[in-house]
């Protein structure tokens, strides 16, 4: 075990061969998992947390980003001395199952080979649910050789793969930080969901999902969804504040409707964040965690009883929420909290005051930077670690 | 005039040879506003009610749609012994300038000829304000020989209209009831509109706004924009009502993601609200309405004080908000309500609980009928008319 982490490492990726059997039943082989880590991994192995991604997220985590040469997407709660400690904790965040940078997806050759020849799966590629997603992480820290992590943390989609991974390996999870999040999609986001799908599919470029034979990417599409999303991400008063209703001269000079040759500055901003991400992802995986996100439902085998997963459980709870969250509103953190409540977990529910919106777990809140710390300080203790 | 008058009602539309001179500086000459009317004009002419429509409304208020056959969308409200009694009163409802169902608008005949050879505007067509749709109302009510009207009433858009009319004309209105509105259009609503847009843009079939000329209707983006605005006209509420998670056969039986070869009912029904609105609206108005809306804002003349254009009103105002409407919120009918204290103007304030959302305006709340119908009949009996 000892002479392959090393290799991992240098690789940033690891492939199992015999693959993983799938929630829909496809039998997916090989399955690679892109990952990094940051901090060092005890002796005793007893230190490693888990970060998950959120929708458009990867595992740069807390270093350079590779295609946009920013900081990592958590660079400010992940690293020494910061919130989630670097000096004490080995942090591992791995690219989803379905996902665009390097772990299998719709991106992946479909042999799976190594020649790089075989064409992608495109939209053959099979549904996956984010018990798959976390099932291939599982896979990855099992050839780590943990046998226990300290905690698993994630804001959002990742926050699903907390709740998964602590109801799916009850005994691998010592702490878990659902951040965000829900205990399963609600219908109005599984709308928002179908109408990025939809304005996807509705690019000519997108070309039935095999858009790579013909050297095309359905860039408008893709960049009407995530224009979409991220007005769910912030709240109206982030919007407000950081927009209002300020104009400026139209930068792209090609507005017909323009009242005075001028556009209001909120508009620009939705551009700027539509055509910058059409860059970095990949509309077939798009396609495919948003589906894995809407498939999301705690209590869909357990009569909707949402508690059930969580029978006697030893893994300690944290949920944060923030109070201008429209997309994962407090009453679902309440909703995920009374349920761990009527399955007599150890749980704390926190929800932050803050105007930012979902994004607000992304960004400078001063107040969930101390509930992660204090969260993750207290369970160490009673971990006996670090 | 009263000859005119029967002509107009066969017509439905009454045509301005001299035209309009735009808030944009261009005169925009003929104008045509559809309309239609329902009740009774008193022979005091006292009696008169404008409803004004919303973004994707028309004038078709209380009789059958031509297009879809279905009744009108306020045939709920407005009808003999219903909250807008045309036992009482005689409603008058017109075509917003900009629109597609007869009043001047990007599909119309740039040439404004009666020969009807002559291209469309497209994305020509000048960009119009709030303000510039109510003064082509005016036309008509000045038309029909109408000097004051008893009421001026309408919901979202129709609410802007209405704070507009007031604003604009104060002695030409009796009573206003803006309902679901705004006294400005928020940062998120104007982002909302830009991703619509977006939407439309991104559609090949949109060849620039000179659709016609290609035979072609940019369906796909229009359908996609009307899906999203259709979400936040709705609440999460109303959306986990009547959907939840409940899953079906995929009735297009076109999805590749599909995990069981279900879909989502809300996401079927949305795809319906999109098909079916791509066969009753036009592209281009649907450009040029958001855009109107997103320049809406009292005020702008006035430093940003919202009172300024009502002070010393006398015009009786009915504000109507609904506890679950996220697109006009009730923070924003409060602050026009302060606005229009500030003012000293005649003001009263109704937030309708409903779980809704926005379009509760346009469907079963009692509480709401009664609203409306109480405050018109006190108003009336003010006015000293019926």
């Amino acid at each position: 075990m000892d002479q392959t982490v090393p290799a991992l490492l240098q690789h940033e990726c690891v492939v199992f061969p015999e693959g993983l059997h799938l929630e829909c039943g496809f039998h997916l082989a090989p399955v690679q998992v892109a990952y990094r880590t940051y901090g060092t991994l005890s002796a005793a192995r007893d230190n490693a947390i888990v970060v998950c991604h959120a929708l458009t997220g990867d595992q740069y985590l807390a270093d350079t980003h590779p295609l946009t040469g920013k900081p990592g997407w958590w660079s400010r709660m992940v690293g020494p001395g910061l919130p989630i400690d670097t000096d004490r904790f080995f942090v591992i965040c791995m690219n989803v199952l379905g996902g665009c940078m390097g772990s299998t997806g719709p991106r992946s050759p479909r042999s799976g080979g190594e020649g790089g020849s075989a064409e992608p799966w495109g939209t053959d590629f099979p549904p996956v649910t984010i018990r798959d997603m976390v099932r291939a992480q599982k896979l990855v820290v099992d050839r780590l050789g943990i046998r226990r992590l300290f905690a698993v943390v994630g804001g959002s989609m990742g926050g699903m793969q907390v709740l998964e991974w602590a109801a799916t390996y009850p005994d691998m999870v010592f702490a878990a930080m659902p951040i965000a999040t829900s205990p399963f999609h609600s219908a109005q986001n599984i709308a928002f969901n179908e109408v990025s799908r939809q304005a996807i599919f509705a690019d000519p470029d997108w070309h039935g999902g095999r858009y790579w034979e013909r050297d095309a990417v359905p860039a408008r599409g893709l960049a009407v969804a995530r224009m979409m999303a991220h007005i769910t991400y912030l709240s109206e008063e982030a919007l407000t504040r950081k927009f209002g209703r300020r104009v400026r001269r139209d930068p792209y000079g090609d507005n017909p409707l323009s009242l005075f040759g001028e556009m209001f500055e909120v508009e620009s901003y939705l551009r700027h964040q539509g055509s910058s991400f059409v860059h970095r992802f990949d509309a077939n995986s798009y396609l495919t965690i948003t589906r894995a996100m809407d498939y999301f439902d705690l209590g869909t085998e357990h009569d909707g009883d949402l508690s059930r997963p969580f029978h006697g459980t030893r893994t300690r709870f944290c949920i944060v929420s923030f109070s201008s969250d429209w997309l994962f509103p407090t009453s679902q953190a309440r909703m995920l909290a009374r349920a761990l409540n009527r399955a007599a977990a150890n749980v704390s529910f926190v929800e932050i005051e803050s105007d930012k919106g979902h994004d607000a777990f992304l960004l400078d809140e001063p107040d969930f930077d101390r509930t992660v710390r204090g969260f993750l300080s207290g369970a160490a203790e009673h971990a006996r670690i670090g």
